[in-house]
């Protein structure tokens, strides 16, 4: 996996476990909410991915993009069919979703190239 | 179809022939490029309206919403599954979609009724 | 009680319940978290009343902005600290927040109005 | 004056005073900072208006789209010109702008049928 | 001090002054605007920054997060509290907001450790 | 030309590239407007920049505004005018636009730098 996916996932494990080390219930419960909402229900869960991945984009949460990226890439999404959400997204929030459209693309190029070498 | 459906509908398409007639061209195909986004392709129309849908939703625009609550109904989503892209537009965007979310309801219940008497 | 905080707190009411009548779990679960998240805790009710006035304040959200000064009313605010959050979120949030200001006068002199003739 | 405008002025002025009247005197600073920001200098007062009509349409704020488009009017913008900040508010804000660019044409096309019958 | 605080410190104290230094009065008026908003008045200095933070939280602004956070713990702020507005921020504005809680909290382990060690 | 801004541009022109080369039309004509939505028309390139600066820093959008600066400049924008537009993007958007400020400053600063010693 590229340094820059193991970086941002290392980081994110460890300030979620720290913030649950919290034992602020309400929060806690927030983040099982959070978890949840991408479960396999009336909805697959890839369906409820790219719905996450694009309220991200148009958010331009690069954080929130990275991981649904990652896990539209885990559950079998093709390049086609996020460049599909890319696009609905940057028509729905415009130009100012590019900067992090870029990000996006080179972070798919980045597991792209990891999943060829592993 | 309900009072409050066709009267937003009506506005839309007025107002849409208005600007489309001011004849700026890049307004223009910004307009299309918009209509496109959501056409069958890599993904099929109604993956990419849920992923339209809960990005008007985390971005609280009723107008968005409407039409995009208005076309899933039209391509056959259950009740079930535009609860279930409420629920990741609430999670990822927060208590702030609930005025929203209320009326996105009343929306589907109005629809909903509709196709009942008709 | 004025007609407008009526209206707004009966369409309020009758959504909440039939939302909640979907019985979508992880709604209602979020519903839960948004009540409790203004409770007395580390922190007094009216401290996190005045925290969700400026966040509501700064994300423009007038349903929510009328539901936090009606709380913070009934929590004994006076209008003097009302106005104090409303100048952190106006310097916070830039003129853009002025339409939504000019909307949570009217509410406060109504409450106002209302209080002084009951 | 088309009823819209006259309605939205009049509700505008009738506020300000009355937040004004409140004498809270960062409010009232903040309020003088806001009109100062689009006064001639080193750049003139209608390219200000432009700048400040793209924000409001990017932010989605209807009054301040309404007072910008207004005030671009008596400064003499033409309709070209005001379509010009319309594409570039639409680009850089997505289709999410597209709700309230109806309104904006719309007031445009009330202004305009004012001028020609006044 | 931590690296980290030490660092967004410095160079938001050398910008800051080489704003001010261009000598556009109505921008300096609004720095100044800006800092008086979170004096003590009709509410606390604690109780306005606390509002400060959940607008700054809500409009995921890291920067706006760190200062306030900063500020919140230099009057006495307890982590309880902080959580709690953590919290009020969170389920108002979603998800979005968890990778800056997440850089937040990290902020306040560094800010907590600095203290011990002094 | 700084480090700063020579990153800056190859990163941008780099992944414009490689999202370009993807072939997905809908992407690329969106790209082809956002070029051509600044170019001379009814309102001149420069007025059209200030434009597109003031909403991009109303949205808060570090690389947007650092493109639209570098224009600027091109285009002959002096120090007073873009102080100018940054006045009316933060009485505008409000205090969370002054971290994008503090980072434009810089940039223009860096871009000055350069231009005295070319």
């Amino acid at each position: 996996m590229s340094g820059r996916v193991q970086q941002f996932r290392e980081f994110r494990e460890k300030m979620n476990q720290r913030i649950l080390d919290q034992k602020h219930l309400p929060i806690n419960r927030f983040f099982t909410l959070d978890t949840k909402a991408y479960e396999d229900g009336a909805l697959d869960a890839m369906t409820k991915e790219f719905a996450g991945l694009s309220a991200s984009m148009v958010l331009r949460c690069d954080d929130c993009i990275s991981y649904h990226v990652v896990r539209c890439k885990e559950l079998g999404a093709t390049d086609e069919q996020l460049f599909e959400i890319f696009n609905v997204s940057l028509v729905a929030g415009g130009s100012i979703v590019i900067p992090h459209l870029r990000r996006a693309v080179e972070l798919l190029d980045e597991l792209n190239a990891s999943d060829a070498t592993s």
